[in-house]
């Protein structure tokens, strides 16, 4: 399958790369709005560079689009893609304002073009391991989540700026993966939240870089989602299942194990996986798998643009408990 | 020191038991309700029966009273042994009542009579030394904590039924981990609880066996709390401190380290310390071992009975908080 | 069970309080060469301190003899025993003669007599259970044996003047632990030995302090032993057992489990437990519950002179396996 | 850079993918007897098939050869290749016979060509984080080495026909790492070893499947290597470094962190890294790098010619021991 992609930031020049060296995965072309960034990407990866957007949507080689432009522009490219019949695989989040969201879902709802968002946690081989075993039984009825997701250090003061938020930019994907997780959806959140790392910047921002929330589901299953923007000892990604057989754990992962033990102290050489390209790298490809086997098989994605839009409605939920200082019932966010 | 112990239930024969043993606590005696525990228990640890409580409190050579009867009695031996000059260990809680344990906390301050109560969690070697590197600085300021506490196991109804609820029963022993842990004490509590584990006993006696919370000092720093009553893989018991420069797990002990390592399975060999009585024995020896210096040097316990009656009161708010589905501040809560 | 305990030194001290301690167990007395150590043992235990060596023998009280004397002395002390009919606990070795530790064994042969020998670490619960995984067919047919025994520093230069060379000392244990885990006896030795911790103090006493063996069953199983005198990060005993159909590992313990994760080092906090009387403390009480349940049943210690006997045999054979560079048969090794 | 690949058996065919993978390295074609095999691996790798060994060495393109082929083609193409020119990365070993491989080491010594051979073990993060620290003094002076090296299973029986025995085939490797980690040359080696997993197919063969050795440095340092073909748990390849002043660990890998605890069972759920192109994915790739920055620097290879000779010496020496149950000395090996 060919892909194109748009949008060479970070994470679309780390998509477009998975795809270039993926053995039954193509490029065909990249895009950007500096010309620079997409002649250079192209070079590297030996793919031609689109002149326009209206040449990526024109040529009949590319079969799929993966979109990592800037969050606004999402819900057009996806809009336009499917009217031209083209396969979507969208960064998250679909768009900053829920309403907006959840109509560019409607629209193209009923289309039979598949369109997957980048929620890639549901792809890690841990995390995904752990639903396969609760699923399967292994540790009976669920009972508790416990998300633990901590960037490890904050990032840019500008990146913050367009970003919408500590929980509709990163908890975001803690609420699809507690959605993965648990068996029906949450339909209560409680949030707090506070500048702790940088409070000079989040008053200067209206931000906040540290949060704790708990969700429920409607069977009284509990879910706790724990936040901040500055793990200094890395990148803590880890996943705890309770059930009442058991208990799952999907831990964080180290690019091999050294172990130091001397007089004065004990330890591993090696941290965890930097960052979410290192740690999530077999996600990342195994969800472009995925998206590839949609569109072959002409299936829906199994994350796709309503999951987006629950996220972040959850999302909303959430900022609404920290301003009342309550549980929220989810339905009391509207969509439209 | 000498030390009477009342009440030889299971966790007062375990704190005769480490008396006896101690190289230099001795028991001055035991006395419990039912004259055969009592009796048996005597000749097992080569001590003296007491015929009635007022023979404890005229024992001239009992320095001390560790007290492990019902609940209900705590405030009042505990008032009548200060009153007798009589340096008091009680077991937790103080009452379930928290205007009584208020009262007794009033009735007894400044008798200069030492007054511990049995938080043992605090003197965790783990536990311990997670505070010490917190307060040595190790993890800078303190960002968030969480508490992981759940039982291996249901007790029985009957236990249940007098318990006073999960959140005085067992939370209370987080409480008091989490004013350990924090640098300032909680000033608001949010809990969600439910009957996961046994739904129709919850429902027979409205009790609830699962439960999170979430606290928040004045500084926002915050602390998760987690607690089943059925970790059926065992007894499970961890602290975590996020700290702007590091983090800092107290993680569980098991008796030895056996791994196994098969064609299917790869594995531990032994559970976790199974309950409180293994996991805790080092606390339990060392809360006596800082009592007896506290009666020694004529000093305050490090935990005393307005510790006991704090963690009362943040039980007090988080069955406030379940009741609303809101965050409850703890002022909010009347000490009388 | 009353037992007498002869010689106070660290060994003997901390057997005779595992005594005192024990619920089952007694003190029926101690002695030392150095009366005011006897005395202020006695003191602290609460027991009497023997006049002489023949008051030990002659107390009828004391049922058992625990011998933790210096080691010439311990054939004559428990030839000595065994004609009184007193039950005798020895630590090892039997003698750093084989001659004379074989004609002990030989001498109290069918007496009727249990008499244990100290090699306590086959009662340590995780080596004793990577031993009963084994028999139980967890792991299938024995291939290879690893035992990894490193003492955390040099002993005084006095212990090692007269404690009999690396291999007769320390080295017995791990001889001991070989044959406890193979299925059957090692019949050949090899031994590589060199003085690499303090080249200067093995060049003055003829000694060495670091050691690998390579022992092998007439089956073909190969059981390799390293050993060193100056593990700095801690006493290092572990076993790890490789068999057809798995693998069993008996690893360290620590006293608690705290872990420290900083933005430069992340760690366990607590060392191992230092040394043998902490690492090994749960084989030290086993191995007394042990010896009193032969007595009582008055059945054959599992441990007996003939263990204590055969460790020294392999001992004597690695001796010759370094002198000659070569493979050594067990049976070049001459016992009388 | 560009490398011709010749013979694409299993390594071949994953050198090849690493470097058509590889953002700075390229394929420049194929080569392998079965022409079927090279067709199809040159449609999956998009590169081209030579028609006949001539063909590479006449392509001026092809500034590189990695030779994969059949052991005893070795010599005799890294000879031609050499003569041609062309910088050569050969696999392991040099050639069966310790003669072939010396003379092919002289023929091309002082050609400035570079001959890599493949110990890729050196290129394990873990092993050379192991080294680098011990090299930049963390554990002081090194005591002690001991590398667990074991397959997960038997290869098939055609293998075993043409491997050239177990020290030549797999231990070659652990000698190369013991020369790598060792401060100075092993100058000593005993060796036992024998046909534990499968005696029949020993018997059969002549061929053993499992081994323990120690290696001795004229300065006194010790390695233990042991050896199995058949850990069913896992490929288990492990490196400890004991030194005076603390221990290095460089422990195996899995592919994900998930672990399950059960009321019967504690255990991970990934196994290891499955085989060599898996567990040292990452040391495949750095050794092609290294031996790239090599060919543009025009430097000596870190591990070359030279260095696949001492390997097989040390095999040779190792087989002497094993047949004369004696440590031999490494010089007893006449090279020619």
């Amino acid at each position: 399958m060919r892909i194109a992609v748009l949008g060479l930031g970070r994470i679309g020049l780390m998509h477009a790369g998975n795809i270039a060296r993926h053995h039954t995965l193509a490029l065909a072309g990249v895009h950007d709005l500096d010309r620079h960034v997409a002649v250079a990407a192209a070079e590297t990866l030996s793919t031609q560079v689109y002149a326009h957007l209206e040449a990526v949507f024109a040529d009949e080689d590319a079969e799929a689009l993966l979109i990592a432009t800037p969050t606004d522009t999402h819900a057009d490219l996806i809009e336009r893609a499917v009217e031209c019949g083209k396969a979507v695989f969208c960064e998250k989040p679909v768009d900053l304002s829920l309403r907006r969201a959840s109509a560019c879902a409607a629209a193209v709802a009923g289309r039979g073009v598949p369109v997957q968002i980048g929620f890639n946690r549901r792809f890690d081989p841990g995390h995904r391991g752990a639903r396969e075993a609760l699923r399967a039984g292994e540790i009976g009825a669920l009972h508790q989540v416990l998300i633990t997701s901590r960037d490890p250090g904050l990032p840019p003061r500008e990146y913050l700026m367009s970003a919408g938020g500590l929980l509709r930019d990163m908890t975001i994907h803690d609420f699809d993966l507690a959605r993965f997780l648990l068996p029906s959806e949450p339909v209560e959140v409680y949030a707090v939240a506070d500048a702790l790392v940088d409070p000079a910047l989040g008053k200067a921002l209206g931000e906040v870089d540290s949060a704790m929330l708990i969700l429920r589901t409607a069977d009284g299953c509990m879910c706790h989602i724990n936040n901040s923007r500055a793990a200094v000892y890395g990148y803590d990604q880890r996943v705890e299942l309770l059930g009442d057989e058991g208990m799952l754990v999907s831990d964080n992962r180290r690019p091999h194990e050294l172990r130091r033990y001397g007089a004065r102290a004990t330890g591993v050489a090696a941290p965890y996986l930097h960052f979410f390209i290192e740690r999530y790298h077999d996600s990342f490809v195994a969800e472009l798998e995925a998206f590839a086997q949609c569109v072959a098989d002409s299936t829906e994605p199994e994350v796709g643009l309503n999951d987006g839009v629950a996220a972040l409605r959850l999302a909303e939920a959430a900022y609404l408990s920290m301003r009342e200082r309550r549980a929220v019932s989810v339905d009391e966010v509207e969509l439209a």
